[in-house]
């Protein structure tokens, strides 16, 4: 042992024995989902069911959005000068900051003031909503997570809240969301709807999930779609091409539905 | 459009509607895993529901492997310097490279190899492996994904196995891939077991994945690993620490059993 | 010209003609060094030959610093894995970060910060100063810039002061970074001598670079550092290697006198 | 001393006294420009005055190109998802790979086959020249470091050259490279005349750098042009923006003289 001895609550692993947060890994294997097993691996706990299928429906929800966000318009860009796919992904990674994908840890740390602030004055929710968002005008932001600028109404959302809802895990956090939602209508005169990452935000206070992490989960989310984005980059385009940020196309399969 | 115009397979998106190789997002949200997601974006197609199941187990089998991995290092040690969680997680993908994860690409070239070089010689598996590992031998190349640092009998790739065999997806790679175990045995004179990478590769085969993104496989299992880590570090250690690459303790939950 | 058209003022290139801020790149080459073209390029205009000088200065003091910093342990770990070249150094800059070469941008906010406020209110630097580092006190801050694990007199601190005098550039904030020096030995009692990065931070406020790009003086030094233990993890280590973050000795060239 | 003890050749660390390849760092302030630091850390000697100049116009010829390499872009992209500058300069980095900057190491590798076959065969170099560009077209591979898709005459490479003529370090290197633009015309039947990187990688052969750090003297040279693209697109542009790859102009001073 020596002066540099340290402590990891991660993993532990041993001859012929790997342990994820306690769980031997091989006993994972067949009983609980990927998600699942990210949600142990960064929580520490094993999620319910419940928890587990919203967990899965968080990460359906983001795993791709076309080829024009930053992340996969750098990782394609890295891929185009023929380097690895890992290092393409890594900087397609890089690009997941303040201002993409970073609206899921804004979002938390949001609704967690405002629960925070109900708690301590009494207050009713409305009104503490109402003038968080005025100190926030005051300090010229914006609430982070609505509003979109393709989506008016995003089908995401939608459908992450209302699983929610049959699940019973749409709690005060989502209640929150939708006060801040209307709050910011009346506000601003117009409807700036919860998006994918306000949503996610709502559903990852109400699992707990410490804001600091909140992005990871888009990360981790993203990181496939990004994968594909590299491998369709290497093995149907051109090397160096010039990527256009928009004019592309979508020429994949018509829409079909799941039997 | 311009001359710039490209086409694209991944995800079409338009307003209010964001579709995954032709499934709408939101009806997939609630039915399919995030890792049959993530088979349906990088292979266009959903995946069967046996295959959905080993598709989650893989990706569980490599979500971490504790703190020694060279990814998980890069990762803390760009972390300690007080760097974003995405650069850190960054950092981690960039070291999965040629020499760590690298084996599953490797190991699926492999196999891939022996099946086509049986097809063409109709000669007898055991024969063509035997041959293919005389050949590699002399240009001084070893069989990727075999044997391990550590684990003499890899929990993840019995499991891994009798998991693909109860799901009848256990087919010809699998036996090369233990033909190829076989061989080695007899011609190194020892034990040099399949490891994990080296069963996810053989399974990979089996449910037709491009050998080009094995290892994305690797990387989207161990993201989630990698902020763990990555998260540790930032909420737990002092910035700057010297990160010793051995001398950790585990000191999470103890051993314990699914409910 | 399309709706994305945009504006930059760094390099013109057209047809057998490449234009750094107006300047012809062949009429440069043989007659700048290439930190003087760094400048340019950063700064927008050519250096005086004094400034050519103190920048070339600059950037020789932070070339290397042995392999213990965690730049050169992300890198060294990145390519230990079979990583390129290049993905392996990007790991080293990703870990340039807050706590690493950022004392630099830390260290030119403060000593702008005293100027300005001496400026405004009229008072002496001294009295400026002693009431900014209680300010920071209160806020549990440390200046940036001051103090080093293991040099006591930094050589390099010592020697870029020494010329920017020579050169007639060791103006104020030179100055006020000395009397940051003394107040903080009154109030700590006990020395915490300019660093590298402090006198960097100094110097850089003397040729009025912008604070936003302070750190950029320290990974541009930094990278032909990172590339050299890249080479020499690629060229003489094994892969996969476990990296001892201390425990290493430097075997090079014994010490030497310039010719 | 732990069993993970190492060495490493590049720069000793003792307190209070820094020596890089066994020069005290506070000897070379002042006498050594940063160009020829450079050299000193990669190649493990300080360099001739004559190399010195060639060496800082090396690495000003590469300095920047303007904005639309891939490695401009990629950082670019990152940078305006708000990331940290040197997350964004890494992405940059990332992207200088085999197709973008590649040529370095590529030419080098082909000039050095080309001499050591002279070498070995006594044959005329004209005569091994058309040999390997045969073997070269017949495995459908293209020397690297000839033609440029928009300079016919790479204003870079007439003055680097001229300078490595009038400097007494325009050897062999120079020659082969000349002998292949020629055999490639001739071959061709139109002329693709050395670039940028051609010209480098045949001086870098002059200078014995070893071809698998070729590259990264273009890395080395371009760092501080992805540093100024960054802080352009981090202090002059909105966040988020779609980057057109090539619709964009230049702004900045007009062409003026050096004085």
């Amino acid at each position: 042992m020596s002066e540099l001895h340290w402590k990891t609550a991660v993993t532990e692993v041993k001859p012929n024995k790997i342990s994820l947060r306690g769980y031997p890994v091989d006993k994972l294997l067949g009983k609980v989902s990927f998600a699942q097993a990210i949600y142990l691996v960064l929580k520490g706990e094993l999620p319910s069911p419940e928890v587990g299928k919203l967990i899965d429906a968080i990460f359906v929800s983001s795993v791709d959005h076309g080829a024009s966000p930053p992340s996969v318009l750098a990782a394609r860009t890295v891929a185009s000068t023929g380097a690895e796919l890992n290092s393409a992904v890594a900087a397609g990674v890089q690009a997941i900051s303040r201002y993409h994908g970073g609206a899921i840890e804004e979002g938390m740390k949001l609704f967690l003031k405002i629960a925070q602030r109900v708690e301590e004055t009494k207050k009713r929710e409305e009104e503490v909503i109402d003038e968080i968002l005025r100190e926030m005008k005051e300090r010229k932001q914006r609430a982070s997570g609505f509003g979109h600028r393709l989506h008016t109404q995003d089908p995401r959302t939608k459908k992450l809240f209302a699983l929610a809802e049959e699940l019973g895990l749409a709690g005060k956090y989502v209640h929150t969301a939708r006060g801040v939602e209307k709050a910011m209508e009346k506000q601003l005169g117009k409807a700036l709807p919860i998006n994918v990452d306000g949503a996610i935000a709502a559903l990852l206070c109400e699992l707990e999930i410490p804001p600091e992490i909140g992005n990871a989960f888009f990360i981790i989310a993203r990181v496939p779609g990004l994968v594909a984005h590299v491998h369709e980059e290497r093995s149907r385009m051109k090397p160096m091409r010039k990527i256009h940020p928009q004019d592309y196309e979508y020429d994949g399969p018509q829409e079909r539905e799941i039997k």
